[in-house]
């Protein structure tokens, strides 16, 4: 092969946010699959909050991206030479490919996707983790009830807009917080949640109990920092806080103060409850099938943030994430 | 009657610590009871640290205490005059009748005790409801499993010092954080404890963790503040805190910061869980039978802190449930 394989390997760990430096960005060799390996060519990477958490040393509920080694991420892409029984040549294939132009697999956690029923950006947004991520987390720990009031926070991103229309599709009202006009117009007017709250409005607390009048059944927790606080103050008895992410601190260098407010969990009996969807990887196809259905039934509406200029402008695109400039599932172009 | 009743009632909502002004403490008329009513004449009073709450206009689990009311308590005393068929004189009865020398009744939320069991005074204590409290708390929130670590703070207190031992009964390892060296030796060796740790000593995290070498599955959560962020640093994962009180906040007139390792409730896919143990109202028999069984086993101790000087004593005596200075379950002698 002439050609070489782009690789984005991680240097160093990162001290707040993510800065070019903290990643190696060269050349490599393209390799040949193994016996019983594949090699896939990525379209589309996915651009996830979780990634900051992979970077650190901390205990976490995966082990840390070692130092020297290629970026983790969820990818999508298409088989182009195989010594693998299940997977051919030109199947669509997702699975965790890395930071990378070409990639190496064995199989292990990769699924093969229909791109006739959806887009390949698609397969790394709404119909991927993000939302597997919103089904569980609104449903398995939520435990929406017919009537109930939804919340969530960063209401316009992969996991809050699903969050939203899911609640919906259960006959819940979804309200949703977002930051400026544009985003809460759009999940009210596009994606169906019946109020938005623009937490950069300034007038959090009441322009929630505008949106909430009989209070929050359940808050899907993305953010975490003050607005958890405030959200705390409109929580009703046995509400449930499905703890999804806290992106207001995965840059922190010091953690800012937590919730005052851990009152209201006591005298209205809430549950906060923090899960990850790589818990629910045994129910996987139960939740890609009911998303599929729903997408196709026009009730899921999704929108993909791609971005241009390939693996090297990972570092630049991924701080978007945690600064609210990106509008959509943030992908990455390869 | 020639007898005087004597009468806490609340004069004006508290801040802070309460304040002997905040009550009208007076003599009024003993009343005779009405048809299907009788009167208790009352022999100790509970005191709890729920009271502080009850004071305060916030919206909470139930109404606050009227200003001009008598304030509200648990007591245990003897019916001296009847004329509710269900209630007869010489009976010795437990029910919500307020801080006060005599108390008429309808018979609501009355329960009669067997004072042959355990002495009057444990009836407001162990067999009470913080036994019932941290029964339910413990076993029906937090879940526990063979082996796993049950810490409990406050755990020299009336429903801490429970915990534990339910904790021993149901074949787990138990580690109690309480202040000062007295307390902590009381907890281990008196109460069968497995380790316990002192929180003045000034070295929390390090202590936590000798005394939970295999981490921290449940914590019963009694006092909040920074207790409570230390402890998250500890917790195993799919551990499960039960929120039961927040001791370290009720008089707080500006909220002291929240714990600010939410982080560990996501990574470790915690279960924060408030409760109150009302809500368990309708079980209150089966948890009264087992604490009765396992105390009359001997394997569940409790003490007592009866206070003398009457009614009168309420407010000083209140104060010190709140900084510590009782050990055991507060109780006011009438």
């Amino acid at each position: 092969m002439s050609e070489n394989n782009r690789v984005v390997k991680l240097a160093q760990r990162p001290v707040g946010a993510v800065k070019r430096d903290d990643f190696l960005i060269e050349d490599e060799p393209i390799q040949d699959p193994g016996p019983g390996e594949f090699r896939v060519k990525l379209a589309y990477i996915s651009l996830d909050p979780a990634m900051r958490g992979w970077m650190s040393d901390g205990r976490s509920y995966v082990p840390p991206v070692e130092l020297g080694a290629v970026m983790r991420a969820i990818a999508v892409g298409h088989v182009e030479q195989s010594n693998h029984p299940g997977f051919a040549v030109g199947d669509a294939v997702t699975g965790l490919f890395g930071v990378q132009q070409y990639a190496i697999s064995d199989g292990a956690g990769v699924a093969k996707i229909n791109p006739e029923q959806a887009p390949l950006e698609r397969w790394v947004g709404g119909l991927g983790m993000p939302g597997t991520t919103a089904y569980f987390g609104l449903l398995d720990v939520g435990q929406p009830k017919t009537g109930e009031t939804v919340l969530v926070s960063a209401a316009s991103g992969a996991v809050g807009s699903i969050v939203g229309q899911i609640a919906k599709i259960k006959g819940c009202r979804a309200v949703g917080i977002a930051g400026g006009a544009e985003k809460c117009r759009y999940i009210v007017d596009e994606l169906g949640f019946d109020a938005a709250v623009d937490y950069k409005a300034g007038n959090l607390s009441g322009d929630l109990k505008s949106a909430c009048p009989d209070g929050v059944d359940i808050y899907f927790e993305n953010v975490g920092g003050e607005i958890t606080d405030t959200v705390l103050a409109h929580m009703n008895p046995f509400g449930r806080i499905p703890v999804c992410g806290l992106i207001s601190i995965y840059n922190a260098t010091e953690l800012p103060p937590g919730p005052k407010n851990l009152r209201s969990i006591l005298v209205n009996r809430l549950r906060m409850q923090g899960f990850i969807v790589f818990d629910f990887i045994k129910r996987y196809g139960e939740a890609v099938d009911a998303l599929g259905t729903w997408h196709g039934e026009g009730k899921l509406k999704m929108r993909e943030d791609v971005r241009e200029g390939g693996v090297d402008a990972y570092p630049d695109v991924l701080n978007d994430l945690y600064t609210g400039r990106n509008f959509g599932k943030l992908v990455l172009k390869v």
